[in-house]
């Protein structure tokens, strides 16, 4: 049995407190999981929460996975209901997903004083549930929720639903640490006993860990070593309490430690840019300190060692950075190093490494922005701007922006009727001419956009086409209050399915935004043909 | 022998990017190390900074610590050189602390190509510097830098230099982790190898971990239970790279997990205000989600089983958060119901148990506003005031609001000449008396607070002691671009350590902002007794 990789940062991941994905923002999560290389994607509860039931809606249609298969959560039945009469186990179904991944209790005093059912019927609704979702033709998972601790207090029930689970048909069942509690030595001592116990392999058997004795990451690898295969996890650790098993620390120590190949090939060094992207799309400033992937997870203070360090980085790196997409650092500096610009504008088909000083010009701007505040992690657009801008230079080609800005004026008022109204006008240069517009919106941001779309249309029709489809504000240095910095991160949305995503900071949101909705038609109108 | 917990916070930990300690903040942290009831505290590296000789001089007439022994942090002699002329370790001596700990190479690796020296000259550094501060009738600890890297490449050499060390008079030998690759079961593997290879018993030996596999606190614990007696640790995980082992977690595992008396009586309960009071210390915001310390360690998103949570906490911490100086909080969430409302208010010291309408009138507004895209997990204080609110309508009490708006606008130019200005203006009645004020701001938001504070700065001069703290804005459902609804979240610092957060939502950002500036100063009016 090859690794299943299972990832749950849509479901458990999400409660995480302050976490509140749209519909949008999970379908992009989940396709930076499937680049990730994780073998399954638990996309949420349908029945049990709208907005999930509407994500495998569209997942049916507009992710197209290429190494993770889609997983809807449930529980099993209800207590006193026949399991095709449950209407959660129906709108489970509905979800269409090849596997399902259903909770059941299993700590008796659950069973007795949370679900208030007989330690009996509860068994009967693992059962039915499990043998339905078999008979429908679905793999099935089987979460079993307050493992360890039921499997302390009273190890015959707990392995009872254990054993109920496997003989109707679960491919795996998911030994949960729910309370976060356990120790490697613990889960180790469990897994052996339950084995004998049950007479099965480990291998049937999966573990999910919660992070309350800083210990998930370990206690998952403690559990693979016991002989699991199936491990749960979230990226980054996003979950509730002190959150879950990071998946990108279990990943680098199962690959990179004990040599099991848990990814496909060449997904491990997508590592860095996955779990930053998806702190982005979470919003949650990435973890500088965070194991393989934070900016500082292979930092050295320059001084005494810098030059040993240099000759010899392997005498000071537990694994190579690279391998995980992330770099050294010696200097304190900002993230971006030669090698990870190099890397990305070869991924977005941008040749850097046969320019050497556009590179260094590039690596420089980055650096300086990012200092400021910039991130272009989630925004490739504006990263590619200016790249291209940097190449151009060294090539002695001229790149003319499609528009220049003379002046805007945004005004944002409360009227005494207890009205708000948002306005802009921008005077923008368009090819020769001068042009002025004003527009109405439901926000300054807004009516900023549309103000510029007025002035532009006429020089530019195939605007009408790009959609602005996602907006993200994040304040940075936040104990200066509304006086600190302010990241924009813009998506814009084109026909086919195109998307791009542009970025702008500045200590003023609206001067921010007003970057990143430059980025973005700059960006949009260089990749369209024109229509005029 | 007793337990040996050795914190490094002031020494090791203080290698994370970004800290910078003061002498007096040096004192500060012993101090609340010692409250904490560590055994020993390493304070810095006397000759080596300047900042820890002035240190370690003032520390012998201005610490005066109940439970800790100072230690001083030093280098075995430099090759080539008599013990006694070697001024660093002249400098260790002058420190006068009853306890030092010299770090010395043990991978054979680094000795000959970062130390340059010969094996055997390395062995003679460790013997005749310990020998030496042994004479001098100091107590010595070793750190063997690498240790489990050196031993894994020449288990003989590595052993060598623990056995030179021992010999020569050292009380512990500690295996540190320097690039922070271990797992727990490699750990485990590897003491007891060298138990056997040595013939001492493990408490001869000492653990130091580095978060590099996010294992530190597992691997640290592992070490213990391999029979391990003396562990090194910093507050909050501080440390290099992804940090050391978080001293609070590995402390709350062998104290509640593993039963194991590591901290003297008393001492355990104080574990939320050390961690915080040095992060404070340390300018590093607290991490809500750290392990057993963080805001959110015992957090629940109530829902489905607020009612199951309250009857039986047990079933649903770990531990009790109590023991810790922790509580338990339940966040008013989506899925809220009455149950959680009840608790979370009870929370705030407000009864609603005993005004069932009161109760079912908020149950239904935080439901609406939620659905509407208000969020109160984080938002105590807005959550307060409208319970205030709903309680005071029951009772029939008039509740006043400090100010009631009448009109605000706000302007953001981005001027011909690039310069980009805001300018609020607001007009409010307060007191009968209408208020019209104007300010500038480097942002929208800012010049809205600005004008606000100004406009009632004279009936309400403590609204000077507020401090706008954070400002978080979070886009809401995506989808709809800058159209979607937009969600603020400001956090208010006052005197004393006080702090609130309050909540605004609304389709516009400014109009969303003004929501929750508004119940950031109505809760601070309403809490602080009045001036005038």
């Amino acid at each position: 049995m090859t690794f299943q990789v299972y990832d749950t940062t849509l479901r458990d991941g999400a409660q995480r407190e302050g976490i509140s994905y749209s519909v949008v923002d999970k379908l992009a999560v989940a396709r930076l999981l499937d680049d990730f290389g994780v073998g399954f994607i638990e996309g949420g509860w349908p029945g049990a929460m709208p907005k999930d039931t509407e994500f495998f809606r569209r997942a049916r249609t507009e992710l197209n996975l290429r190494h993770a298969i889609l997983v809807a959560f449930g529980a099993t039945r209800k207590a006193g209901v026949a399991v095709a009469d449950d209407p959660q186990v129906r709108a489970l179904l509905d979800a269409e997903t090849a596997a399902v991944c259903l909770v059941a209790k299993s700590d008796i005093r659950h069973v007795e004083r949370a679900l208030r059912t007989t330690p009996a019927e509860n068994l009967a609704m693992v059962r039915d549930t499990v043998a339905h979702f078999v008979a429908e033709g679905r793999r099935v998972f089987l979460d079993c929720e307050h493992f360890f601790d039921g499997y302390r207090f009273d190890p015959a029930y707990t392995s009872e639903v254990t054993a109920a689970a496997l003989e109707a048909g679960a491919e795996v069942v998911v030994m949960c640490d729910t309370n976060g509690g356990m120790l490697p030595s613990r889960v180790t001592a469990a897994i052996g006993e339950l084995v004998d116990r049950l007479g099965v392999t480990p291998d049937r058997l999966g573990i999910h860990c919660q992070n309350d004795t800083a210990c998930a990451v370990a206690n998952t690898v403690a559990a693979v070593e016991a002989g699991v295969r199936h491990f749960q996890a979230t990226a980054n650790g996003y979950g509730e309490r002190p959150g879950n098993a990071d998946l990108f620390a279990v990943v680098g120590n199962l690959q990179l430690k004990l040599g099991l190949p848990v990814l496909p090939d060449g997904c491990l060094e997508q590592m860095v840019r996955v779990s930053h992207a998806i702190a982005e799309i979470a919003n949650i400033a990435p973890d500088t300190h965070q194991a393989y992937v934070g900016a500082a997870a292979f930092a050295h203070k320059a001084g005494l060692h810098a030059s040993a360090i240099k000759v010899d980085p392997v005498l000071y790196n537990h694994v190579d950075p690279a391998v995980v997409g992330n770099d050294m650092r010696i200097l304190v500096t900002e993230m971006a190093g030669r090698a990870s610009i190099e890397l990305k504008s070869r991924e977005l088909g941008l040749d850097l490494a046969g320019h050497p000083d556009a590179l260094s010009r590039v690596t420089k701007r980055v650096k300086e922005l990012e200092a400021g505040g910039w991130s272009f992690e989630a925004a490739d657009a504006s990263f590619e701007l200016l790249v291209r801008a940097e190449l151009a230079a060294e090539t002695g080609a001229v790149t003319t922006r499609p528009f220049a800005l003379e002046s805007y004026r945004v005004i944002v008022e409360h009227r005494e009727d207890g009205a708000v109204v948002s306005e802009a006008t921008v005077k923008v240069r368009v090819r020769g001419e001068r042009v002025i517009a004003t527009a109405e919106g439901n926000g300054p941001v807004n009516a900023l956009d549309e103000a510029l779309r007025v002035a532009l249309s006429r020089h530019y029709p195939e605007l009408a086409g790009f959609e602005l489809a996602d907006y993200k504000v994040r304040i940075l240095e936040g104990s200066h209050g509304t006086g600190a910095v302010t990241r924009v991160l813009v998506e814009t949305a084109a026909q086919q399915g195109r998307d791009w995503t542009t970025v702008g900071v500045h200590e003023n949101v609206v001067e921010a935004s007003w970057h990143a909705l430059v980025d973005a038609l700059t960006y949009g109108l260089a990749k369209t043909p024109t229509t005029t």
